[in-house]
This record gives C-alpha cells, sequence and structure tokens, in this order.
C-alpha cells in the first residue's frame, strides 16, 4: 500500500503555466539553455531514482537506524550503495557551479528535486542537502585554495558536509557558544569544542566529511560578533589531493531522537583538530547566514516532500478501504466517499500544492538574485528571498506536519502500525519545525527583522504583488470567486503588519508574543495567493494541464478559501489582543 | 529535567470550590459518606503511586517495549511488580462495585486516578482501563454465575480484561465482522475468528485475560444488528473457580507501533476457543456500548493525562533553559522570559485545566446518573454524558496531541531526543486520536445522533447551562471581562447548531463535512465555559486556592479567551460553507 511517486505533472504546471519559467530564465545569462522538455526529463529521472532507490529504503532505514562502532558511524544497509548511485548519477552537483564539476542548473530545479528527496527518504536527503550548504558557503566565503582542495570531491560526492554550529548551552542563542581555535604556525588553527545535534557528523558513505565549525579566537568578542568559521576535515588532506592522517575529530555519541533514524545526529568532539578559516575572523556567523537562505527553504521543502508522501499513501488508502455506507440504500464503500475523508484529504491536498508553488516562487527569486544581470533586480529578489525565508521554513514544516498527521489519521487503527508508513513520516516531519532554527525562531525572524527590512519595501512590495493577481482574478469567473475572501483575508494581513512595524502591536513584548501567529497568516494569505495564480493559469490560453488535473485545482482552492482562510481572521484577532495576557503573570506562577 | 507530579491543588480546587462535588455527593444515597479530606487523601496517595513506581518505568518501558516469545506476550521488566503493587493497594477496584470487592467509589475521583495514570504511564494506564471496561460491560449484561465467577479475580488485579472488535476489515463499521459463534451442548459457544488492535491481549502480568468478544451467529442478520459478545477467557475456569485448561486463544502477532510500545497491542486468534455470552444473542453491540461512555471518558483523558507530563517538563525545562536576551540591557535568561515561550506553555496549560475541568463536570453526571434516587435526575444526567462523550474523547485528545506538540517544541532541539521524555509523549498521546472510534467517528456521533437525541433536550440543556454561568459572571469583575468573548462564542455554536439539526445545513452530506470543525467549536466554548467557572470559584467565598494559583488561573483564562477562542468564529464560518466544496469533486480526481 505505502508508495510514493513524484507529481511530476503537477509540478511542470508550476514551471510552465503558473511561472513561465522559460521567460525567466531567458532573462538570466547562465541559464538562457535551459528549456522546459530538458527540465521534465530531469525531474522525470529524479523522481524515478527517488521511488525506485530512496524510498524502498525509507522504511528499512527507520527500522534499522544508525549505529557507532569502534568510534565510526554505519548507515543502514543500503544506504552506502544509494549514495554512490546518487553521487555517479551527478545528483549532487545538479545546481552547482560547473567550475568545480557541478551543473548549475536554476534553484528552481534543485528544489523540485529536493522536494522527492525528502518524500522518498528524509534521512537521506539531509546527506546531499548539508553537503551542497556547506559548498555554498565555502564557494561564497572560503580563500581559493580550500575551494579548489574541497568543492570538486564535495560537488561530486565523494566526500560529503557537515555543519557544526550547536552546543549544549548554545542553540538558538549562538552568540553563547564557547568552542575555541587557536592560530598555528602554519596559518591554520587549533579547534576545540564539542558540538550537538551534529546531521551527518559521520558515516560510512564517503571517504571524507566536511565540517564547518563555528568557534571563538582568543581575543573574540562576547556574544554573536565573536564568532569565526573554520573547515575541519574528518581526514587531513594532503597537498596533492591524496588524503592524509586522521583529524582529531571523534564521535561522541549518536543521539536517539524520534525519527529521522537513518540520519546520524551526532555529538561530534574536535580535540584539538586541524581547521582552516573560512571568511574573516569574528564574522563566521554572516558566512554561515549567506546560505541559510538556501538551507531553510530545503528545510521548508522537508515538511512539503513528507506531507506529499503521506498524502499519497493516504489517497490510495482511502480509494482502496471499504468501511462504511454512503447511504441507507448503497452497500459498503470506499472512504472516499465520506465527506469527512474527503475534507482531511483536500486539507492536505490544498496545503501541498500550494506549499509546492510558494517553493517554486521562492527558488525563482533565488534564481534571479543569483543570475539577473541588472542589479537592482538581483537586490529586490534577494529581499524578496530573505522576507519569505522565514515564512517558507515554518509554514511550509508546521502545515506538513500537520498534513502528516491528517494523513495518518485517514488510516485509523493502520496509521498507528509502522508496516503502513504513515506514523513514520509524522516522526520523521517533526524535526523540521525544530533544525535549523525552530519555527518559533523563524516567526521572531520575520516579525523584527524581515517586516523592517530596507524600510519594509520588500513586505509592501510582496503585498503589491497579490494584489495585483487579485486585480486580474476577473477574466476568469473561478478565479473571481475565489478572490473576495482573498482580498478580505489581505486587509486584514497589511492591517496587522502596519500595527506590528510601527503601530499599537510595536512593542518587543507585543511583537514576540505575536510572531507565530502572524507567520502562520502571513503564509495563509500567500497560499491563496497561489491557489489564485493555479486557478488562473488554469484558464490560461495554451495551458498544458489535463482537463481532470484543472477540475481538481479548481476544487482544491475552492476548499482552501471556504475551509481552510477563515483562520486568517481568528489569527488576526489573537495577535491583536497584544502581550498582556501573556506577559502579566510572573514566572513562578505559571 | 522529565517529571511528573500529579496536580492534586489544581484536582481539589476543582472538586471543592468549582463543582462542590459534597453538595452533589450528598445527594446520592451510596456516595454521601465521601467527604473532601477522605478524596483528597486519596488523590495524593494515587499521585505518589503514579509518580513513584509508574512514572520511572514509562520511558524503559518505551525502550524495551512487550516480546513475543513461544506464543507469550513479555512486558518490560517492572511491569509485573508494578502491576502487583497497583492491584495489592486496591487501585483496580477503586470505582468498582462493593459486592465484588470493590470500593464503590464515584466515577469523579476514578476520572482524577485516571489522568494521573495516563500522565505517569500510558502504556500501564490501559490495562486497569481495559480491565475496567470489561467488568463494567460483565456487570451489566452477564449472567450471575459469569459475574461470580469473573468479577471479583478481574476487580483484583488477579486476572485481567481485554476487548475484541476490530477486525482485518471491520474497523469503524464493526457491521462486517466475520467471527463466529456456534453453540455448543453446554450452553457455551464455539467462537472463531481473528481480531486484530487488541490492546492488553496477552502478558504476564496476571493468570488470565479475559476477553470480550464480538462474533456472529450462525443464523445473525448482517450488519450490526446480528452481533452478539462472548467472554472468552484465556485460561479455562474449573466450577471451583480454580484455573483449568488453556482455551484455544493464541496471539498471531504484536503490532509494531509509533508508541505506547509498552502495551501489548496483539492480533489475536480465537481458534474455536469456548466463550460464554454475555446479554441477549445479536445484541451484543448494545451491551458493548452501555461502557463505551466510561471507556470514551477515559481516552480522552489519556490526552488530557499527557499533555499534563508534557507541560510539566516544558515548564520546568522553560524555567532552567538559559538562551536569549529579554532586552539589549540583560543578559542571558531562562527562555520563560520571552513572550512566544510563554504563549506556548499558556497554550498548553489554558487547555489542560480547561479540560480537566470538563472531565470532572461529566464524570459528575456519570455519578448522578448511577446513583442519584430520582428516575428523571438520573435520564437528564445520562444525556448530557451521552452528548458530552465524543466531545471529551475527541476534544481531550485532539487538543492533548497539539499540546504536547508544543511541549515538545519548548524544548528545541531537546524535544526532538528520546532521553528528555517530550517525543514519547507526543508519540503516545497520539494513538488516543485513532483507537476507540477515531476522533472523526466521535464528530460524527456528536453531529449525527447527539445532537437529535431526546429531540435535542440535552443539548439545549447544556447550553442553558452555559448561559446560566454567564448570567452570574457579572458579580465578578475578572469574570465579567471573560463573559463577552464566551457569550459571543456560544451564539456562533447555537446558531450553527441549529442549521445542523434542521436548517440548512443538514443534510447528511453537510453534517459529515462540518463534524470535525462542529466537535471543536463545541470543545472551545465548553473550555470557555469551564474557565468562567473556575474564574467565578475563585472569587467565591470560602475559595481554598492559594493567591498565585488564583492569579495563574485568571490569567490562563484571560489567555484561553483571547488567544484560543477566536478560532471559534473561524469554524463557524468554515462549517457554514457546506460540504458544496468537498463533494464536487469525483473520487477519481482527488
Amino acid at each position: 500500500m505505502p508508495h510514493y511517486k513524484a507529481p511530476v505533472e503537477d509540478m511542470m504546471f508550476l514551471l510552465r503555466d503558473v511561472f513561465r519559467v522559460e521567460d525567466v530564465f531567458a532573462e538570466l545569462p547562465e541559464q538562457q539553455e535551459n528549456d522546459l522538455e530538458t527540465i521534465g526529463n530531469i525531474l522525470e529521472e529524479a523522481g524515478k531514482f527517488c521511488s525506485e532507490i530512496l524510498y524502498p529504503l525509507n522504511a528499512v532505514g527507520d527500522i534499522e537506524g544508525c549505529r557507532l562502532e569502534n568510534g565510526v558511524v554505519r548507515t543502514p544497509q543500503g544506504f552506502a550503495e544509494a549514495w554512490k548511485a546518487f553521487s555517479d548519477a551527478g545528483w549532487g552537483g545538479l545546481s552547482a557551479p560547473t567550475d568545480y564539476g557541478g551543473q548549475n542548473l536554476p534553484r528552481t530545479v534543485q528544489i523540485l528535486v529536493d522536494e522527492m528527496l525528502s518524500a522518498s527518504n528524509l534521512s537521506f536527503g539531509l546527506f546531499p542537502g548539508l553537503t551542497r550548504g556547506a559548498c555554498e558557503a565555502i564557494e561564497a566565503h572560503a580563500s581559493q585554495n580550500l575551494k579548489d582542495t574541497y568543492l570538486p570531491n564535495m560537488i561530486s560526492g565523494v566526500w560529503t558536509g557537515a555543519m557544526a554550529l550547536t552546543e549544549g548551552n548554545a542553540g538558538s542563542d549562538l552568540g553563547l557558544l564557547k568552542t575555541t581555535a587557536v592560530p598555528r604556525s602554519d596559518g591554520s588553527w587549533t579547534v576545540t569544542g564539542s558540538k550537538i545535534f551534529i546531521s551527518s557528523g559521520d558515516h560510512d558513505m564517503a571517504e571524507n566529511v566536511i565540517h564547518l565549525v563555528l568557534a571563538r579566537l582568543p581575543d573574540a568578542p562576547a556574544g554573536t560578533k565573536g564568532i569565526s568559521l573554520f573547515l575541519c576535515p574528518k581526514v587531513l588532506v594532503n597537498a596533492d589531493g591524496s588524503l592524509g592522517a586522521q583529524n582529531a575529530i571523534s564521535v561522541g555519541a549518536l543521539e536517539h531522537k524520534m525519527g529521522i533514524h537513518a540520519q546520524p545526529t551526532c555529538v561530534m568532539n574536535y580535540d584539538g583538530c586541524q581547521g582552516w578559516m573560512v571568511g574573516e575572523p569574528n564574522r563566521g556567523l554572516a558566512a554561515m547566514f549567506t546560505m541559510m537562505n538556501a538551507e531553510r527553504l530545503f528545510v521548508g521543502v522537508q515538511g512539503l516532500g513528507v506531507a506529499d508522501a503521506s498524502g499519497q499513501t493516504a489517497l490510495a488508502y482511502a480509494r482502496e478501504r471499504l468501511q462504511g455506507r454512503a447511504d441507507d440504500r448503497s452497500g459498503v464503500v470506499p472512504i472516499i466517499a465520506h465527506a469527512d475523508v474527503r475534507r482531511m484529504l483536500l486539507s492536505m491536498q490544498s496545503f501541498i500544492e500550494a506549499a509546492r508553488a510558494m517553493a517554486v516562487y521562492t527558488a525563482l527569486e533565488m534564481d534571479r538574485e543569483k543570475f539577473h544581470p541588472d542589479d537592482a533586480v538581483r537586490q529586490r529578489a534577494g529581499e524578496n528571498v530573505a522576507l519569505l525565508t522565514p515564512v517558507i521554513k515554518a509554514a511550509l514544516t508546521d502545515f506538513g506536519f500537520e498534513a502528516a498527521v491528517a494523513g495518518q489519521q485517514v488510516l485509523g487503527g493502520h496509521g498507528y502500525i509502522r508496516e503502513w508508513g504513515q506514523e513514520q513520516y509524522v516522526r520523521d516531519a517533526r524535526i523540521a519545525m525544530i533544525y535549523e532554527g525552530t519555527n518559533g525562531i523563524q516567526a521572531q525572524d520575520l516579525v523584527i527583522r524581515k517586516l523592517s527590512l530596507a524600510d519594509g519595501q520588500p513586505v509592501r512590495a510582496y503585498f503589491a504583488q497579490i494584489h495585483q493577481t487579485l486585480a486580474s482574478a476577473a477574466m476568469d469567473s473561478y478565479a473571481a470567486a475565489l478572490a473576495e475572501p482573498l482580498r478580505a483575508a489581505l486587509d486584514l494581513l497589511e492591517g496587522v503588519t502596519a500595527r506590528l512595524v510601527s503601530g499599537d502591536l510595536a512593542s518587543a513584548d507585543d511583537r514576540n508574543a505575536a510572531a507565530v501567529d502572524y507567520l502562520r497568516l502571513f503564509a495563509l494569505v500567500s497560499f491563496g495567493w497561489m491557489w489564485l495564480r493555479m486557478v488562473l493559469a488554469c484558464a490560461a490560453p495554451g495551458k498544458t494541464l489535463p482537463e481532470p488535473r484543472v477540475r481538481h485545482k479548481r476544487a482544491a482552492a475552492t476548499f482552501f478559501m471556504q475551509r481552510v482562510l477563515p483562520q486568517a481572521a481568528a489569527l488576526t484577532q489573537q495577535i491583536g489582543a497584544g502581550a498582556g495576557s501573556i506577559m502579566a503573570l510572573p514566572d513562578e506562577m505559571f
């Protein structure tokens, strides 16, 4: 029963009909040669790899998990072979620069492959995801020598990457970290400290693991302005590129987790290991954050991917499971006949498809930011990405988890049983709400930093885009019916935004108290916007989506506006209550 | 860090100040001698047992789980000893009839002990919970001989009980079940069939397991009107009460589950075993349902209990964990200083305390239903219990799961790690939304059956009680401020109730589509009512709650009205949309 098939047709609908990406790529000198047929083939191939190679390892990886044997992490059976097949096919270098062996494909394509990876095997998907993140940090900030030494092997998958930020007493507040770095005479550094929650910290799938480690110089200022970034390889690399001695890096323990059991989440000890600084002294956090947008988009898409995998199983089950009667005259029916089951399926689908559209929209902005020849366009696109990054990360993982819980519920008792797969999705999806900055931290980032970014121009520009779509809704009767509730919700969002930026809710406590509800409101309006765009695309001349999918899009869009978007008013009211009732009670009386 | 302490002070506040249970017990001939001091001592002792004996087994039971060895289930280390200690102390017979060795204490006390059991060890708590359910069915429907043979040993904990309803193709739709029962010459029956998801189906903690099995007679009509109930002991009992031969009952498999690993959820095979009919032929489902209210209340309280355990750990963590600054001047602070963390804690607490009040309110109605001398009072109380049962079961487990997810989020990365305990609560709490009738089925029961029960008199009477409390809110300034949002939400609930019963939303599909949202709306108003009653009790002369807890109650009540109850309007709007967008799409286009 459990299965996963990459939704390539729906993905191509977004690329072709909704976002017309060929027109966008035509403006980007390095991306002009991408055509939809090639992209479609890539997505088909990626989907095949994920369904045939990674998906069958998902349940077995969960059961077997990783083991720490004599200081070395052993991944579950089949993972090393899958990693080799993945690397040999070049999937690790999809969007990496050609200078170091990558294919330089747009982020827009990468993000759809990321969704497939996450849907078919979240634990596995973290290996390439973190390797790519480490590569992007190295590419943006490291010396040419470090780039030449490390990037080709990381992009080809001969080596993998890991990012070592969190310590026992420094999680959301990285300013508290204590790992130290002391200079050596040869220009390298001695890094000493212990880190926790290090995904892909060690494993047996590749010859080397390249750690990017945050640490403090001896004279560093306190807090976040005294943190530097170091590249510390598990195995030292000789001048000729061959592997040398083991570096003083060891695995302290494997964490016992709720899910992603096939992903080695390590306690890592850097016992005076040798490292090389990446970027400027005391500017390590900034270097890390240059690739944080991409990583957070990746994590958001994890929530989306798992939700889709759960939704596919739930739909198949709902069509096959016979239980109950639709009315007194009929015999036993598949449970998809029952309105409440259909409601659960539509609640999942109306999230999944809008979330995928948001991810593509944001990735396309990242492509503009990276590749567009016009500075002003790049700047605006970058600000829009900065604005949307916390929304994508938090909303896609929050709603994605809720969707996975719904997908479990559709299966009734079977949803709780391991063999049916749905419970693993819930356990796996849960981590995405926590790591890479908790969803609470994302919400703070949105409200406190991003709304005020560039004097609020990005958020105003974003809302203006939604108004623009609303203005064109009248051209299609289906779209016109959706526009009214969306316009009302957007009004609420704009109103509460003004209050948070400089109105009666702009105090630190009010913003802090409002943040999570505000992000959810922002996401609901964004999903509604995506639905309106999708329905308009269904009416556009030359649209390629087959008629049954068009009907599905219209039904899911209507469901979203009628059955999900009404929450916008409640969230607005909750935010409007301010922090009073939250801050009044002394800590000890909780 | 993880710990659990039974909230006896808050429980006594409900019994003494909010519901004045001594006055109620004074009207119930069999319960007149209960005084609050004795009840307080019982709750203290129960809390001690749960904290000291059951809670330490919770995490180890999760890790070790149950094992099937040579056809026999082995429970985790310590469970058999805990069961013996539990039984020796008489906890299994708390509310059982004195005729068979019980203490005949009110359900109102039992339900608070159930909460503690569920909070400290959900897997363990199912053993006494299911045994009690089986005893209640036997007491209500079995022959005197069966009662005399089985009840004393089940109530004392020498034997345990299990209920065997579900089959592979008959879950929510029990009418499809296929297990058969054929008469023997001695008046007993031969029961043959296979059942799945049988909690406490087998174990090594007691000498015998008494199965209540639903099966069909050879000439039974199809559907739910052809189901009979049979008592099938694992070990046959001789005429003198001693144990005889093994019955033809075997464990087919142990289910691999998301959580409650220490609870043996069995596939059970009844291979032509000997059984005795309980109740009338073809009336088995009705016999099962007489104790369903109590079982569903018990399951609801599981959601509440786990939420409280998670909340206690989250609160302790939030007070100790140093991370971030409240403002630029301060040093690092405990995270409870941050508004968003306080919001999470209050969202949990404002649910937990209202849910506990609802459970006590409902249990007190069950005591009236069982013990009151006036037929009319018993009848009204019984109808109120019938109305509220699906609300308690579904809302306490839905919101309880959400609270456990929030409690996990408070701990950040540590929330995902097994050793911190929070992730187990999420896995364990999840089952309560599924078993004993999924929460979707509960919602259908509420909307389709219970709103129309006795021509709608029970639901009108329930709303009238809320109006009555609202009318008295003016006597206290804190209560008066809460009354306005509650009155508005009650208006919405009453309006949509009328539409579902006989208005524009009374079609089968509209009701089915509305059910889950409606139950949630009903629960929100009920929780709001409980908050109003608690705040009024804080202002009543002679109230015993210490001042810091009074301040907590007022703050949590305000939080609930401002930050949770606004969802009522959104739910009303969603319900009002009807089933149109849900039913329009053909099955194959989902």
